[in-house]
């Protein structure tokens, strides 16, 4: 945003962040709890799966579970869901290494007919968000189905495999995102981009979970094109990822493992980088990147958005 | 079977039951729970239907439930299932008419899953009732889809749809099996059949549960010509059905609500009648129905079996 056009104190403001799975929905969550914020999160769709006849969508499911306060203290799923579809599985000697609760079970089913029924995954994710009253738009990147495949020792591995079957075992060699030529942005992506007055690239994995949502042909583009300020939250906490393998991705992608190489990985799109270690070629704010509980989540996002305000946006 | 090769007291009896519901599973569950009986359960799939991306088979699954001692207190489903997708299915506002408990679910799925990678409903019948210990072979009366319609206003409605979402009104105009004229008995079916010492036309809705048995192409024709002898338990209790819309369905077939009308209607397989209301058309035994508790059932299932072996098998 253009700094002659400031929203006054009272006008809400449009943010919109990027976001893969537990760093970039709790700060959407924060977003959320910030008192005049319209917010809407654009979410990765690589790691959506088919498995037991259900759609699964991990990162969208995983970003409305955080808003709606329903995710479970291990860090997926829902709170108090239980096992017993799985467990029934198991006895049958089914293949059950994607462990899905029951109520988690009956979302992926109700999306899968959602699907076959013609409606677009942005409508089958806004029945379930409504669902939650979530009141947040969840948006995914893309209507068409795009995986996110692992190459390693030269075999592309799907992500979910890779994760939990594999074990995040590396090395890894490449990120494929299968059908990511034919993706688009939708309209409702391209809508939020376009009228935004903050844009957040949330603290996710730079390269398999905001990777895929930067892939989609004409995205990077739309973002390049906005009049609103981008700025990254760096995953990185005192140089190290807190969790999942973003270290190891970050090393395949040729990302140095400092604020420094985050800014540089987004160099093409930020106008500014929030994170605890200083970075000379783009406004850094330093702060401390740990959301600890509803609180933190709130800070670091009311801290970006005032740091986002000031800055300025190229060519404007 | 002929008198001259009556087994002798220690060779196992091998036992052919038709079954659809409640009464052909109980009954089979007395016959397997006596000593030297091979028991093989010929079950209707009529009722069969795909939902929540699950195929789910009623009538085998209610049998497989009954042999394993498993079934719930109130008729149907597993003991101490839960219902935690079907909940969240209602919390999306999704159709859940038809309540599956969650390991139901998971058993359907697990279903869906085997044919479409190939398996026959025969195949993954054997699974499920092996993964819950039943030595019983319990076969689908044919691997080919059938679908029972009931007609009522002239409008044919799935079995199920009518008896969970209609509520079984009548008036019952007509019974319609979508896909019979394509099944055959299978392999499994007519081997059983062949083999048998003796056939028992289980205590099930004649019209909705042994009807589409007897009308897979070839079935009756199998009985008939089997050298065992044929009985048939009345699904009547003192004139009434125990439970069920047995008694609508009668009227409906134009069959008569009495031991006489069951021996009439199914006159040309049987060489024998199990009823509490005595027949003069065919060798009848008066016995209690009811069937309380484990030991009601090996009773009249001992009853039945030792009635059976007494009888003449027509032209032997």
């Amino acid at each position: 945003m253009s700094q002659d056009s400031t929203p006054t104190p009272d006008a809400p403001s449009s943010v919109v962040v990027l976001a893969g799975g537990t760093g970039g929905a709790k700060l959407a969550s924060g977003f959320a709890g910030l008192p005049d914020v319209r917010l809407s999160v654009i979410a990765n769709t690589g790691d959506d799966v088919t498995v037991y006849g259900a759609r699964v969508c991990p990162d969208p499911d995983l970003i409305i579970f955080h808003l709606a306060g329903r995710i479970n203290d291990r860090g997926w799923g829902l709170d108090g869901d239980t096992f017993h579809a799985m467990a029934q599985l198991g006895e049958l000697d089914a293949d059950n290494w994607f462990q899905l609760g029951d109520k988690d079970l009956a979302i992926g089913i109700d999306r899968a007919e959602r699907l076959a029924a013609g409606q677009t995954l942005t409508q089958a994710t806004a029945a379930l968000a409504e669902s939650f009253g979530v009141s947040a738009a969840v948006l995914p990147m893309c209507d068409e189905p795009v995986a996110t495949h692992v190459v390693v020792g030269g075999v592309p591995r799907p992500f979910q495999e890779f994760m939990i079957v594999d074990q995040a075992r590396g090395p890894v060699e490449a990120v494929v995102l299968e059908g990511i030529t034919a993706a688009k942005p939708t309209a409702e992506v391209l809508s939020a981009i376009a009228s935004a007055d903050v844009i957040v690239i949330g603290p996710s994995n730079p390269a398999i979970s905001i990777g895929p949502i930067l892939a989609v042909p004409g995205m990077s583009q739309a973002i390049q094109t906005a009049s609103a300020p981008v700025v990254a939250v760096s995953p990185l906490v005192h140089g190290s990822a807190i969790k999942g393998p973003t270290e190891e991705f970050l090393r395949a992608a040729g990302v140095e493992q400092s604020a420094a190489g985050i800014a540089q990985h987004y160099a093409a799109l930020i106008n500014g980088l929030v994170a605890d270690q200083d970075v000379t070629a783009t406004p850094t704010l330093l702060t401390d990147l740990l959301m600890d509980g509803e609180e933190g989540r709130r800070r670091l996002a009311a801290e970006t958005l005032a740091f986002a305000m000031t800055l300025e946006v190229n060519g404007q």
